[in-house]
């Protein structure tokens, strides 16, 4: 029953996260997404997707790898993919945030959850590849969506784009393919600067 | 090529699932909670929670289906767990709701999700059995944290409650006593009606 409680209290702390806003907006709308529902559509596009992962996966790990990859954030808060004027290394604000909140958890499963986030952190593994991917695709797809989005609305011109999409090849070659095809189309269609735009 | 043309729409398609708003408020909050968080938060409950279950589970199977069970709504709604006036024996819209929705995808992954919601409904197997369990959990503890919630709102009763919750105990006998605890204390703090009440 004591794990039971304690089970019970991550439950309910980590209700924060549908506080926890992101920058990217959703689909065709001005309504900035949440980092609850933003895992929650990760976990969906593991579901539909993992045909296309480079590598065999262990599709469970994937989704619970998303599901909790953000949880940091309650404590951490969210960093822009864009933000220059942040530091984008702040593994060790987020392990402290990891350990206290997974550590509310009974000690076993508290470290199953934290070795878990790491190894998202880390990006070595097939899952933690995939879960990147896709990471990384969804905010692509809403920024295509809504006029070029945060790409747009902070200035971020095609070849940052590229810098940071270009993970999605390493969990999945047919989603990079898809990804760099969008990419494309939204330079043609003006929603982002092109490389050769003065 | 065209799979994943079809699962990019899908995609695109569910995040309709972040305006779904239920009548259950965030906890500690006057804030409704959209489905796309309450599919997470089960998400996230079935990996915390899964050696509570009465049978063994596979876990991958029931977080797959609280990901996917509210997805109907998108088209039918939500309705109120409590709401007398109107038929909580909506399967028929819901069915053609799911038809729509998961007929976006490619056909035998159409098929899977088609199945995997009808059950999630049917309240059958061990998986469904905990995915249900859950799914009565949350709104629990939201009205219990919220001084009674849903429960003072719409002026609900101990008896509705207990009618309601009881499913917990097909998926948890062991969430279901945390739930009855929760349901006993809810009377004495005085933020749910008990049957002595007048």
């Amino acid at each position: 029953m004591d794990h039971l409680l304690n089970q019970i209290e991550f439950i309910r702390e980590i209700d924060k996260l549908k506080y926890i806003f992101r920058k990217t907006k959703l689909i065709n709308s001005d309504r900035p997404e949440n980092d609850a529902e933003h895992s929650w559509h990760l976990a969906m596009m593991a579901f539909v997707l993992a045909g296309h992962a480079n590598e065999p996966i262990d599709l469970e790990k994937v989704m619970k790898m998303v599901l909790i990859h953000d949880i940091v954030e309650i404590d951490s808060g969210d960093v822009f993919a864009y933000d220059t004027t942040k530091s984008h290394d702040n593994f060790d604000e987020e392990l402290k945030a990891a350990r206290r909140i997974f550590g509310i958890l009974p000690e076993e499963q508290a470290e199953e959850f934290i070795n878990l986030w790491i190894e998202f952190e880390e990006m070595k593994t097939p899952e933690s590849k995939f879960a990147r991917s896709l990471d990384r695709l969804e905010p692509l797809l809403q920024n295509a969506s809504n006029n070029g989005g945060t790409w747009r609305e902070f200035d971020v011109k095609y070849d940052k784009v590229i810098e940071k999409k270009k993970a999605i090849k390493d969990g999945s070659e047919e989603l990079w393919k898809f990804a760099e095809n969008l990419i494309d189309e939204s330079v043609e269609k003006g929603i982002l600067s092109s490389p050769l735009t003065p």
